[in-house]
């Protein structure tokens, strides 16, 4: 490994200033996750968009929530073949070896996955469904979800919806995990879908009664 | 999916509380991002253990990384078989479509991924040894580099030697990837391979001249 | 005291929240509340345990409830011998200077305070027996009342049986107070004892005609 | 105990509010607390004062902060003198057995126990003088600082410094504990002063090096 290069030095200056204030302020507190280990009380599965920050949102620090994020927010179906599923991997982890309390999934407004998966399913993005696309054969677990918006007209409207149903989707497919399952019904976990409006603000949960988004 | 629940009022109130302060006072920024679209500067492949927050450590707020968190830092090699691989997706939008001008990864002391590996590596992990394990399965991608640290004696620092080889080890996996090689050859992207000390709050980064890591 | 340090930025990020929110929605009642002085219902005695929150369990917001919280929710013995006692303190304060209507003693399942107690009893806590130990001198107030629940063999049974005895052990404590006494039989103020299912969210008031403990 | 009454039917009505909602969204997380014990982060002392909330203005849930509330919130020098000491139990049960990593000492404006003290210091409370009082004994720890204010001739401004001086009174009593001074030395516990405007929602911390209090 031959290419690595040291930290840029704006990062380099940042870090020396949290670890002079936010760390020092807290010092205690991180020796003591250090040595005894984490008990997060939530999972959040929220998108690598650098728009969303869950521990903003939420005024959470260190030791709060452990956090997956990937692209679109989603969770394949359970499927034990014996491959790499590195989704898979941190929800067992969290269940089985954290026992966190909340599964909360994190959704949001301008997901470039979810317009992928909607090009895709338009047939206006042939190159994400060329095999060698990772973006694409990650987005196929969405498809499915596409006939419930396949009807709306307006492309912003569509998207916003789609958005939503990639939160329901990883709800659903959550519950195919035995171990998930199992929690849910025991009572020792429960499971959140939510999600963000990038520019306003907006926070909503997903109402199974009603099927539908509500604000918080 | 008939089992998802409102959000804990607890974080109902932090959310409200965010809205109002933190969301407010950069409402003109988010709404840019939200309509223009991200920009990231970095990707920042991390774990998803709650108390490694990067965005705390570089004081960065919402648009400056893309952030893919997985068990263990751990980046695959490349495979384009058309299957699912969430890791590798990730790697290519940030790549392709946002043309990031760092690849940072960001390994952690007290990982409880990479001590499962070393379980494994000394045969006293079983039940990640089973087929049906997602995390014995992902920590699969690290296992070659155990014989580099087998000989360390002290646990603690083996395990410590051993999260340092998980950022190696992906930053070399990244190398696999075509748009990654090509965009490291042509100088529009830089990696860097970082690990925190969660307690003590340190940060070393990979020198690779001397292939050890040294004080940012 | 050259050792007090600024607050944790988390924390100071949560009460900008509050402050833009539950404080700014609620500022001219709390206005009222700062220049005409608070006017408590109740007080409660509550147990430090970080699992109790009455405030939460009664939707109670800023000046309904007087709270003291120390170590089992126990209150002492009148005693008027000079020396500081800090619970008879706010006692005091509560009954003849603010006249609560109600007096409420909240004991609560897992109580580590109690738990203590109960190995000082059977001899396996001789470091609660020493001198210095300020719990073990503390958790002496309930001793007398062990002999109620000796015979209980199952632990968890014999735990659950000796917390709701603190409560119990507090009212008739409480009636040692001359000022509390009189309001008593005045009807000036009422007594009440409750005691918590943390885990199960469970609240049970104690009904003096029955010596026991029932389902609210 | 004879006296002991019912819940009054409006707190039974929003305890029974509270399990159905609060109580069902987080329920989970309350049973693993039950379970596997409490781990709060940080003891709070505070006044019982009904119109400061710690857990509000910090938007805390159960099992985040070990709380006790006495007159003023004091803390009384050690005195391993073998008699009851209430406050010296919390603050040695929250340092030796939970191990928090702050100590929080919360004091806030409009304290009646503060101008208590003051008016005892002024000769103007015989009543609280009396060897019978025991308000007047507990705020016997806070007289000594008096003449830091006793210049001080606005009667409004004079408790405000009283009240602050309370802050710092606690802190140094708090060094005083071997347990406390030995913790904070080796960097495993920080202490933290802070004061609370109750009518404006202000909060200041304590700043040593300056010998006052700033807004946070």
């Amino acid at each position: 490994m031959h290419h690595a290069k040291p930290l840029p030095s704006y990062l380099v200056k940042r870090y020396h200033g949290w670890k002079a204030t936010s760390y020092s302020e807290n010092q205690a507190w991180y020796r003591r996750l250090a040595t005894e280990g984490q008990r997060p009380r939530a999972m959040v599965i929220s998108c690598c968009d650098s728009r969303v920050h869950v521990t903003s949102i939420f005024g959470a620090d260190q030791g709060e929530f452990f956090i997956h994020r990937n692209i679109a927010n989603l969770v394949p179906p359970y499927e034990p073949d014996g491959e790499r599923h590195g989704t898979s991997a941190t929800i067992e982890y969290a269940v089985t070896a954290l026992k966190v309390a909340h599964l909360i999934v994190l959704g949001h407004s301008q997901c470039g996955g979810v317009q992928g998966c909607i090009d895709m399913c338009k047939g206006e993005a042939p190159q994400l469904e060329a095999k060698e696309s990772f973006v694409g054969r990650w987005m196929d677990i969405l498809k499915p979800k596409f006939d419930l918006v396949s009807d709306v007209e307006d492309p912003a409207e569509q998207a916003r919806q789609f958005e939503r149903q990639a939160v329901v989707a990883s709800l659903e497919n959550l519950m195919t995990f035995p171990f998930v399952a199992e929690a849910v019904q025991n009572g020792s976990i429960s499971l959140h879908g939510l999600w963000t409006d990038i520019g306003e603000g907006g926070l909503e949960y997903y109402d199974p009664s009603g099927k539908k988004f509500l604000p918080v």
